[in-house]
């Protein structure tokens, strides 16, 4: 196979080139991460939320269900990412005080690279669906603090988030 | 990282929380599953089957593609699925009486979990794409008895339908 | 644009070739279609499945997500299926008799063909949906039935399946 | 078609059920949707950033891609969402204030319902992407304050966010 | 909404910013497009080809059903692509000269801008697929000639390739 | 299980029955794969490459990222393909003379079969890109020669294309 020349190639390729790191010689190893983000609401909205009464049905539900479809197609998302083999997706929420109604998820794999990306995947396409299912009864709506809380394995060890 | 108040997570958190079972600790085993469908359709709907004389083509090569892309994206469909690399995945088609046309799908992994989802997925595809082809000559057509034939490997070993 | 040669082209086309039918001639218009299926299952899973106690979590609403979401994407699945806008798809569950657990889905749209598919694809995913979620208490789960119950609007107006 | 008996109905469907809003009686008009996102990073890494000098490539490009492509999907992540033609897509980033990069999406369309959650699909994957693309270089990074700026069209007019 | 500062805002959006162009003010219209792709193959794949004997089965059918599905999801590649319902979408096979087997697709709409890609798309999908399926007997195949045939409709009526 | 009797199953397959090749009894290894495209354009339409100044945006970056967002899903595209986790792919462009731009795209796996198909897949959809993003100053482009250069591992070893 011939090389293009390196000297001619150089300016040719695009100058923010994209690189996909090459995990072929990491090892596989189990690995999990776990990511959070805040739907901020309306008392009236939170109320509406926690009665499931709202018109478009259970938010929290489908919100599950559509952050773990989206965690398995992160890397059809975000282009530099590597599709891997999910062990598991668990997403949670709890009121963390008036109106924020935190989303938390939990990805685990046995691979050769992390699993941020799908925790935090996972938590946005929640957080857009509760948004998606309030919208009706309340404008104004904010998604806050998207964020990685743990990140555990690989070669790194275990990272927590600085602040709870 | 802090975790949630367990007391004030658990009325939060939707009632029929849904959980991905973690199949991290279990071990990568070879497993294969066979589905079947049946597709019930008049005489002449059947005739026309046979003869590969529908207008809108040759139904049952369309049916073995589309059921063999839906078994590959079954996780992207069936939220609680994991994501598999599969070996194979197999179609076949036979006449079980008359106007009866059985979809028989066989799907193959090495992986921690098993392959029934794929191969029921491969089938209902498969009956659904019949199903859209002689829709045009035959209104009333209905699938009939998607079911799990058999499975092999894991921990439970190997599993037949009780009447075949 | 020379064309082909018809008489060297017409051996060269694979015998059951296929043929999306062009509906561009058509006039859009208000359309819908109701399908069913059954899913049949033990008297244990039964109770599990109506309170909501199955370990994986609330089969029904996961169904539900699954069954919509397919909806969307039923052109992505079924290969000569045209891509719809539909306007609604609605999922609902019934007893209808021990153990037989009904879906049924309704799909509307304004367009230029029928959306027969797209509701079929709805509850055939939504039932394997709920098989996932049943099989680990019970194996050998069927889904029967699968058809259309009416279908409206188009050239050919109101059909209805000929026994209930 | 015969329908379920309402009173045993009730109990069997899902409490919080998912109800896609019905546009089909809707009129199709021109519509946007402009919303943002703010990707929070270190000094450091804002200069990589500007500079474009990240390992993993120009993260900016990358993600105006990743999130023109995902405002197209967001029928496929959000359950309740309707398809929509989009007219365009539009993403630009901006500094606003140490460390604080802006991602800025207007959606369009001309249909029966609003683009919305396709702008803030389009931000959120966006300012996913750069998170990705910046993980190398620094943990920690949060993704703060995903909003609607800015709707048009349809039956409510203009609607703005009450603080820029 | 505050717009932001022009002047900041140029440097910090990426040199070669991505415009998606915005279709809203154009007219729909009946708009169509025919695109081919030419496989070469030697003679003994070619034999395989005609007698589909190859030993992953029918290329030409899988072909179609390959390119068919993929002209509907152009969109989701192509990142600047509108999305659009296309009436149809036709493919055909013939051989133009020894071991040259032309795939020909043509698409067709009625939108606010045309589908040259998606005929495009269909012609590189179906040509990868017969690669796919002969690369078993034959390494070295290679995919020549992807272009525009013809394409009507729109502002800019017909168009046909100059050469034929 | 009962299996269906072979002579009547004969004539009720489709003669060209799709198999994908099982791939389970294979040993995973490293593998990688490299192929190229050339898309062919006018002078002033590589000035505009060149000079990142196309209307649309830098095409290269676009075909960048769509490339590998593309081999990343190359199994849902070729029917008979089997789902692979890319350990990376790396795309780069280089003019080969006036007016032909070479796509060349190297795919890398841990697998139990090769990534020609992601490699071929990547340059194709890069190449349709490009395509796009300057078919508004120029009709008549064609993209040539999609072709593998080289393979690596798996039971075959090193395979180079004959000619460069």
């Amino acid at each position: 196979m011939s090389e293009p020349d390196p000297k001619v190639f150089s300016h040719l390729t695009p100058d923010g080139r994209l690189t996909m790191v090459d995990v072929g010689a990491k090892t596989a190893s189990e690995r999990s991460a776990t990511a959070a983000a805040v739907v901020v609401v309306s008392a009236r909205t939170e109320a509406l939320l926690r009665e499931r009464a709202l018109p478009k049905g259970d938010a929290l539900v489908a919100a599950q269900v559509a952050g773990i479809l989206a965690a398995k197609r992160t890397a059809e998302l975000v282009p530099l990412c590597h599709g891997l083999p999910l062990s598991s997706v668990d997403i949670a929420f709890s009121w963390r005080g008036p109106g924020r109604l935190e989303v938390r998820a939990t990805a685990r794999t046995i691979a050769q690279t992390g699993v941020e990306m799908e925790a935090l995947t996972a938590v946005s396409i929640a957080a857009l669906t509760i948004y998606d299912m309030v919208k009706g009864v309340e404008r104004g709506v904010t998604i806050e603090r998207i964020r990685l809380l743990e990140k555990r394995g690989g070669k790194s060890g275990v990272w927590s988030a600085p602040e709870p």
